[in-house]
């Protein structure tokens, strides 16, 4: 399968989304934070962790239109992430794809609540009615479980939690504990729960979600490598390049495995994964 | 009543309950992001949003269990919000409560990522099941509306968004018009939405939820302008003490007036009232 022209189709339809639950511009107070969520959601960004859930979906034979909240919301808990990353008393950094980061272009008080913003609209985007038409009770009780999915993913014992480490780490080098520790939550817990819940939300089986949820888990780890690799940072600086290439190959092996049960329908997930390996994005 | 006995025993409810949902000290990792975000919410508070919560339950005959975790969720998002706003690129403020605030204490990274990580530990809390027993389809799919009330109260369009147009008017004075706007949304509406949601899932009737959101909205009214009147700021400075002062005693009527119909299970609610209006604590 193309698996370009596939991520390409997939992201136009989420981006069509995201600009529906994002407020709208020019839409009177507080505009400058409005301007702010949207740069930082709208500039860029591949749509990874959104594309998984939605590939998930698929293999369960779900339909998209019951994950795709889910899926924004993820996205904008990992657009306010970024943000939040930029600022000076983190990475400080100035750019961002090429484009001046948040609190270069907005200022950092205006930053900072536009992380808080976005962080708060991905639940309301999770806990909102497709379309405007209301859930079924049973519907909003899936939800309510792929929120708490989610939000466990992206706080204190996912994101944030590898987040403080790798800070706390900061001009020392981790173990090796300590660095899967950082991988498995800052990148690898948010990618996880994508497919994850793209395959409950889709109506996954309690084991095709679990099988979903392991090759999200094997796909995050891939991810994490296959960055280090080119930057020759963390696992690639800690064990060696060709090390961390044997790794990546193992999880990419992995990951396909966990999808080998659905067939043709996991098809767009497993070339997710060798699109992760190959990183020619 | 005796409205401070009241507030001493439903305090120390809400502060056992919150105590479960809040990461425990000592842990493992990262340690330092728990004891900040144990810190920030464990260290003073009156916790009135919780027990507007609870006493709006009590209104309309519900069960304090099925209203806690969404009123402890409402205090995690209140501490959250007073965190980033402590931070050198807010309010830039040193002490809080008479202690250091949570920055001075554990350094620029660990408050921001303290408050990402409460923020998202409010909805991990609104979406988990009470005492460990699942959720019935009916209850999640409550929780699930409560949560999108309590997420729309505290972002863009409420508490965020309130908080952003403060700060763009640091320095100048703001008309009417735009203090009002600071007034209902940075104070008021996580305020209006507690006791709104504890009526909600109190299992309230949808007359009894409107007629104590209307009370919570005079009641986070009237908290500003005491606020104000104290300070002689905002309100008080634009339209002057006397007139500050009649309109809070017009609130306070409001507010009795909206919870008249609940007879003898209403009297907490105004008791609070009265006792925001008073602010003898």
């Amino acid at each position: 399968m193309d698996i370009t022209r596939y991520l390409e189709r997939r992201r136009a339809e989420v981006d069509k989304a995201i600009r529906k639950f994002l407020p709208p511009h020019g839409a009177g107070k507080p505009s400058g934070l409005h301007d702010a969520m949207r740069y930082a959601v709208l500039s860029g960004g591949k749509r990874v962790r959104p594309v998984l859930a939605l590939a998930a979906c698929e293999a369960v034979g779900g339909r998209a239109r019951d994950v795709m909240p889910a899926a924004c919301a993820i996205e904008f808990i990992h657009s306010y992430s970024l943000v939040h990353d930029d600022l000076p008393c983190m990475d400080d950094d100035d750019e961002r794809r090429g484009s001046p980061t948040c609190h270069r272009k907005f200022g950092e008080d205006t930053a900072l609540l536009a992380g808080d913003a976005l962080l708060t609209l991905a639940f309301t985007t999770l806990a909102s009615p497709t379309n405007g038409a209301a859930l079924t009770t049973r519907a909003a009780a899936r939800r309510l479980e792929a929120l708490r999915r989610v939000a466990d993913a992206a706080g204190v014992h996912g994101m944030v939690g590898g987040q403080a480490v790798d800070m706390a780490y900061q001009g020392r080098e981790p173990d090796l504990p300590t660095l899967e520790y950082i991988n498995t939550h800052k990148s690898g817990a948010l990618i996880a729960v994508s497919a994850e819940v793209g395959a409950y939300l889709g109506g996954g089986t309690l084991s095709q979600v679990r099988a979903i949820h392991r090759y999200g888990r094997a796909v995050g780890l891939l991810f994490q490598i296959v960055d280090d690799i080119l930057d020759r940072e963390g696992y690639a600086k800690l064990i060696g390049v060709p090390e961390a290439r044997k790794e990546a190959q193992d999880l990419l092996a992995k990951a396909k495995k966990y999808v080998e049960p659905f067939g043709g329908k996991g098809r767009a997930l497993a070339a997710l994964a060798d699109f992760v390996f190959m990183r020619t994005y």
